[in-house]
This record gives structure tokens, sequence and C-alpha cells, in this order.
């Protein structure tokens, strides 16, 4: 089934304020951006001080001479110059003092691991625009938005820090990253393995590109959250998109709908609807990645195991289509309004403001081609084809690009990654990106770590009271892995003197 | 002792015809240029097939998207579909057809690993160029050329082959190159492991950047080599420079030195002599590359051990300076005119017009930054400092651009590559390159090769009667290394099926 032809429009309007006008294959592409740090807003501030570097805006090319500034934050209250380590948060899409405050196990490990911490904001990102406020401007100015670029940021600023902070130069530096930075985190081991002694990629989906897992995947896996979540959840949530195309034939149905669902602004023509629809996807996928065991605050607070309290609303698919869509609004009221204080829904509203919404707009558009697809029977959502050849039009209409989707397994690999050492590939099975991670062991050194609890890194999350053993086990498991190769950097330098 | 600022100028100039117009600090990196097809002029017509593939001009950009032609050569006379592979010659900077014919070690071992051979050609030389005759006019149209542009062109090439050529898809394919084209072979092992299964470098400098090595051990090999060539060998030209120098004060000295010298043109101010000077030295780091065991054309034809044959000239540095200059004129004459057939020699003339003299230009003055220097004491040459800052300079004025001496480390991990696996470092004690190469072994499967009669990449030669048994016995353990990894990637293709 094609993508209706209405939404080709929309996407080259894509802003924060409407980055889920976009169908559910489209989404799930900006929930992955979004999700890095859509986990918290209980945010507790760091002691952390704040830095930059001159990066060159292209590493890969001589013409342009131009230099950007690069924020990155270091945190070293528990770093010890004797026999310490170097953790390296390689920064996704996002302000970086998000990720900073947000990624709570690097600050429990600090001690145990005599570790700076050091975080890295990722180009055109945060405040690490190249070309300032023009950033965004032009397919020019996006040029040197790639994964590559961002590396090799990295792995100047490394080579900059270990010259100029004494007691760093001969210390081990582990990559780690949730998300795309976790993919960042195993890409940066594989192609500077002189520079970071191992990665941890948390969350990682390094393999949802091309044909190397199925287009399903992803939607699969939300489904199986909510099937999980109780009884008949995801079939109700699979018949409520037929009770909205019933309702959509007619404007008394679409008035109808706009009130059951309590929207701020009503529905009026087949594109709402199909806003509607995308919104809807949206929040049943943002669910499934961060259905955690505590209570916690991210665009709106939401309570513990949050999946399991919607499908107490979403128990029965074979009510009228009225009493369905009721049921669907209770449902999407934990979600949106679990604080008891919105007046409405309002199917505009972005998820979260700290993000670079644009530059990850742009990336899925050139590098970070994620092929989804539902068909409606393995999943719970409508039937839609990927369809490359679309994506890649919608992808000029707003960037003046075309995705290149063979490109990044031609860089990094695809499953073809055993020759590299010493990177942790974790996945929690609720997390519907674990469909494109790495969830079994491939040497001895490239090691999997599934969570079967947890949703999206809930290991880089700060520990908690609620935590489940399998996380708790997950991270001494990581520890100690880490521990590992900083042992082996430390051997291997007393055998060089 | 500083450059004379009159080179400067001519630094802007450089073009193939007048490429020895800089002074042997920067010679010695077109040395390197050169060298690659210099040492082969009596080629033998190999079969093979002509191809183009187009490749993106810019892997790592996205907003333009043009493409180009590129090169490549492939014979398969020898290959086998059953258990067979492929060896990728990773094109250097020259015509690739000159490679092909010249690398006979490949054609030597076709037979034995049921290889299809394929030969790659660099971008920005022979007929793979980004921007056809516009490829040189400027910075801009230059700003592709790159080592990580060039092997994501091999990358793509290679999984292009294996797509479209039935029988290839599940081959190992192993990457071999000489001098620069060795340190792609090493390179792109390091960063598309999962594309190569290993690779032979040979005569590859990769440690010739930054201070890994001490600046003068490239032309203190050539001093070396020499030392070994008859006794007071070295010392005879050590003494030419000053006699040059004495005879350069005054107008009749000039004609003298052009009449001795038989100079096609005579020399007529300061200028001209540094020009000279630079000529022979460059005559001497040539020899020191190309010292065969057996008779072989490049430029001029040469006989076999050419060094010690222009070393019965030079037996005695302290005669007059008249006869000094006579006997470097004799010296000269065995390598410029072995063949009797020089009318006078011509310091204007270039070694090979088969070379993309102004693609290596630009590569030295971007990333392939190769710091050489002399002091007259360890070196038979008058001193000369490393001085990056007039380097770089001189760089601007020619191409636009400024070195990033750094960057070659930071990418590709300087000395710091033990985690890499499957290359084998091949390297000629003659060479003046092996003193930027890798010398000994780094792991079990990183391993070192030295040759000790070898010139440049000599095992990298036809086989051929006069073969030192060094050489032999080193294309033996390449060979032995190479079936170690064919048969390893088989066995664990094996494994997972």
């Amino acid at each position: 089934m094609g993508r209706p032809t209405v939404l080709l429009l929309l996407l080259a309007i894509l802003t924060p304020g409407a980055a889920f006008h976009v169908p559910p294959a489209m989404k799930a592409l900006s929930s992955l951006r979004w999700s890095a740090s859509s986990t918290f807003r209980r945010t507790v501030a760091k002691n952390y001080s704040v830095h930059y570097i001159q990066q060159k805006v292209d590493h890969f090319g001589f013409s342009a001479d131009k230099t950007f500034k690069q924020r990155y934050l270091i945190a070293d209250a528990y770093w010890k110059k004797n026999g310490g380590s170097i953790l390296f948060y390689t920064g996704n899409e996002g302000d970086i003092t998000w990720f900073c405050n947000n990624t709570g196990f690097m600050w429990d490990v600090a001690d145990q691991l005599k570790a700076m911490l050091v975080f890295a904001e990722h180009r055109y990102y945060g405040e690490s625009l190249p070309f300032g406020n023009k950033s965004f401007r032009d397919s020019r100015h996006l040029n040197f938005l790639t994964s590559e670029q961002a590396l090799a940021d990295f792995a100047v600023l490394i080579k900059h820090l270990k010259k100029t902070i004494p007691g760093a130069k001969n210390q081990p530096v582990i990559a780690i990253g949730g998300s795309y930075g976790g993919m960042l985190a195993a890409w940066f081991r594989m192609k500077y393995p002189h520079i970071v002694v191992g990665a941890l990629a948390a969350s990682a989906p390094i393999w949802h590109f091309g044909n190397l897992v199925p287009c399903g995947v992803f939607m699969e896996i939300v489904t199986k959250d909510f099937k999980r979540g109780g009884p008949n959840c995801s079939e109700t949530i699979r018949s409520s998109w037929d009770a909205i195309n019933r309702f959509s034939r007619t404007g008394a149905g679409l008035r109808w709908l706009s009130e059951a669902l309590d929207l701020c602004t009503a529905l009026t023509n087949a594109q709402d609807v199909q806003h509607l629809k995308a919104w809807l996807s949206e929040t049943w996928i943002n669910l499934a990645m961060v259905d955690y065991p505590y209570e916690c605050d991210f665009l709106q607070p939401l309570p513990a195991w949050p999946i399991k309290v919607v499908c107490q609303y979403l128990k029965n698919p074979s009510v009228s289509d009225a009493q369905l869509l009721q049921n669907i609004f209770q449902a999407l009221n934990v979600y949106y309004n679990y604080s008891g204080q919105a007046s409405c829904l309002n199917i505009s509203e972005t998820t979260t403001s700290n993000l670079g919404t644009q530059g990850w707009s742009y990336q899925a558009c050139t590098e970070m081609i994620m092929p989804f697809c539902t068909n409606g029977i393995d999943d719970m959502f409508e039937p839609h084809a990927w369809n490359l050849r679309e994506f890649s039009d919608d992808c000029f209409k707003q960037w003046s690009v075309r995705p290149r989707p063979a490109w990044i397994i031609t860089m990094y690999g695809g499953k073809n990654i055993s020759s590299h050492t010493n990177i942790i590939f974790s996945n929690g099975e609720l997390d519907p990106w674990s469909g494109g991670g790495v969830t079994k062991d491939i040497t001895d050194t490239l090691v999997a770590i599934t969570i079967p609890d947890g949703a999206h890194h809930l290991d880089l999350r700060a520990r908690n009271a609620f935590d489940p053993t399998t996380v708790i086990l997950a991270r001494s498991l990581e520890v100690r892995h880490m521990k590992q190769w900083i042992r082996n950097f430390y051997a291997s330098l007393r055998k060089k003197h």
C-alpha cells in the first residue's frame, strides 16, 4: 500500500513542531532521534565543565579550511591520573548537555573506573553548528553532516585531550553511546581502534540498513510489547485504524472523532486523518521505546511500565467503533495526560524541543536509510510497504539530496564485522530498535548483552531502586568488559616500556 | 639551512616537465610518486580487459551527487570460481595500465591462488579524472583527491564486482599495492576489513609522517646504498656539492660546469645551480630506489646493480674540484646515457610521462606530508632542515591549500595499529622508503618481511633469473600468508553454512 501523496508535501515542511507529520515509516526514523533524550526530564544537574575545540568543517577535503567550535563537557571528579580511564560519550542527535545529564550509567561507574567523563557534542546539534544559524539553510551547508565527519571530530578531540590534559596521554579511552550514539560508539571503535580501546554500544541498530534485517521487525516488536502489555491490547489498536477510517468518511464522523479524542484542533480532511494516524503510531512506538520499569518523566510524566497501564484501557477489540475509540482516548491520556493537566490533545505537539530535528531529518535522507514497513498481520499497524523510490523523491524535495542506502553497509561492514574487537552491543528486548541490533555474540570480544526487561538503552540510565535484575546484571557485565579492556591497555603499555 | 627563496616560485610551476625543480626534500616526495612506475619500461603486454564504474565524486558528502568513470582492469585467465580468490591492486599515483603490466608478482601467483586479478585506477590519475581536463584546475576541483575517497572507490568497486560477476560473491579479496599503493593496501585492510581479508603492502612508508621516524632516515639509507656501492662513493658525492658551489661563484665557473656535465642548457645563475643540485640529488635517490639485481629499463636503460656501476667512477673524494665533477659526469652517464644515445644531459628532463605529477604534488601538499631532512653528516647531501611552515606556504602558493600534517596519523593510527590483522609489510633494505616502513613484526598477523638485497618493492616485480634468494624467499612467505587468509576465509564461510 502506497503512502498517500498528500504526505509528500508535508515532508517538505518537516519542522520540530510538526515532526510527526510523516508516515509511521518515517516516524520510526525520527523516533530514533527523539528517543535518546526523551527518556529524561527529571534531570539531575551534574558537575561538569564546558569546553570548545576548533574543528575542521571538512575533515575529508582541503579546499575549504573553515573551522567551527565543537562543544564538549568534562567531568573529572573521580578521574585518577594513575591507572585511570576516559569514558567518551559519542554524542548523537541532540544537545550534549541532555546526554550528559541523563546518561547516569557513566556517572555511576566513574568512581570504580577512576574515569574522566567526556561528552562530545555531535556536529550540527546543540551549540556545535558548523555555519551558525545558516547550518540548515541548504544542502551545501548541510554537506558536512555525516557520521564520518562526526567520528573524525571525535578522533581529533581525543587526540587534543591527550595532548593538552596532563596525565591523559597514556590512558585508555572507551567510547560509550546509546541509540544513534551507540552506532557511533561501535563504528568509532571499528574505524579508530587506535583511539578507543573499546566501545559500549547501547541500543544501537547498526543492522537496520538495507536488507540486513526485515523491514517489519521494528513494528513487530512494538506490537509484541503491546501484546505483552495485556490481553487483546495489540488487537484493539489494530482495530482502531479501520474504526478511524470509517468515522473519517463523513464530516459528522470527523467532528465526532475530534471530540471523542479531545483534539485541540478539529480534523477537517483526509490529510488531517493521516496526521492523526501518524501521531497515534508514534505514540505507540514511543511507549514501546520508553517502557521503563519505574515512573519517569520525558515529554509528559509516565507511570512505571506505561504500556501495561495503557493496555488496561485496550482490552476489547470487538466493541463498537465509538467505544473502541473512546478506549483509545483513555489510553492516549496515560501518555499525554498522566499529570492530568492537559486540556486537550495536540496532534501537532512535538515530543521534545532539545533536539536537532532538522539535522536528523537530513541524516535520515542521506546516510541513515533505515527501511521500515508494516503488513498489519505481524504487527498492529496499517500495512505500509517500504518504498525507497518514494522516500528518495521526498528527500530530494525536502533537502535536494538523494539517499545512498548501500553506503553505510559499504562503509561500516553490515553483518560482516567479525574482525573487529572490544565492542559490547547491549539491547533491551522490549526495545523495538533491538530488531536492528546485534543480539548474539559475534566473537569473544564482540559481545551481545540482552536485557529481557529493558526498553531503549535502559542500561545507560542511572541506577534506580526499581531496576530489574536483568539490567543490573547487564551493567555489571558491561563494567567487567570495560575493566578488562583497561587492564589489557595497561598491560600492553607496560610491555612497551 | 633554509631553502633558497627562489625555489618558492618554482614550486608554483611544478609540472611534469619540471618536476625536479624542487629541493631534495620535496623531491623525495615526488620520487615516491615516480618510483612506482619508473621501474619498468620493458613491459610485457598482459591479457586484461578494461572496464569502468561510475563512482561518486564525493563519497563523504551528499550535496553534489556527481559521478565520474573510474577505470579498472580485470585478468581472469587463472581465476577459478570454485575455491578461487581475487587479488585487488590498490592503484596509486599513475596510469593503472602501467601498474597492471608491471606488477609481475600478481601475474606470477595468479595460477596457484586461482586468482582473478583486478587493477583499480586511483582517482585523478590515468583516465579516472573526476572532472575531466578540469580536474587539476583549482583546489575546488582537486578537493576530492584524498586517500579516503580513493579507498571508498575501492570498496564500492569490490562490492560492485561481487554483485555483478557470477562466482565472485563468496570469494576472498586480497589487497596488494606498492609504494603509495602499498600504503593504500594496508589502510584499506585497516578501514575496510569486511571487504578485504588481508593486504600485501610492499615498500609502504606508512610511518613516514609526523615524528614517527626521524626525517633524515630516507637520505641516510640513500647514502648507505652508495657507501655499499663502492669505497669512497658516498664521500665523493658529498664532496661534489661544495665543488659545484665553488665553480658557481663565477660566470666562467658556470660555463665550465655546463660543459663538463655536458648539459643541454648552460647554467647562468644561482637558480640554475639549485636546479642542478636538486636534479643530482634526485638522480642519487632514484638510483637507490631502483638498485635492482638485473638490467632493466625505466626512464633510461640501467645495468644490474646500477649503484655499483656508478660508484666505479666515484672512488676518490680528494681530487681537484674539476676532476671530481668530471667523475660525477661519468657517474651520471650511467644513469642518463647507459644506451649511449644521449647527446647531452637535460636537467629539465622528467623521469617518466605516465604519471599524474600534478595529482601527487597536490596530495603531498594536503594529506601526504612526509618530512624529509638532511644534515650532511649522516648523509651525503647538503644540509636541509624540514621546515613545515615554509612547506605550507609553498603549498598555499601552489594549490591554495595548507597541509594537515597530523591528519594521516589521526586517521590511520600511526604506530598504534596492533589491533588490525592480516597485513604483510614488505620492505627492501636497500630502499630508502624502508626507513618509513614497518620492518618488524607487530603481531602474528601484522608481519614484516625484509628483503636484504631488495630495492623499492622488488618483490612485486615479475620473477627474474637474477632474483636474489632473499626476494624469492620473501615472495614465497607472502604467498604462504595469502594462502592462509584464503583458507581461513573459506573455513569461516563453511562454518556459516
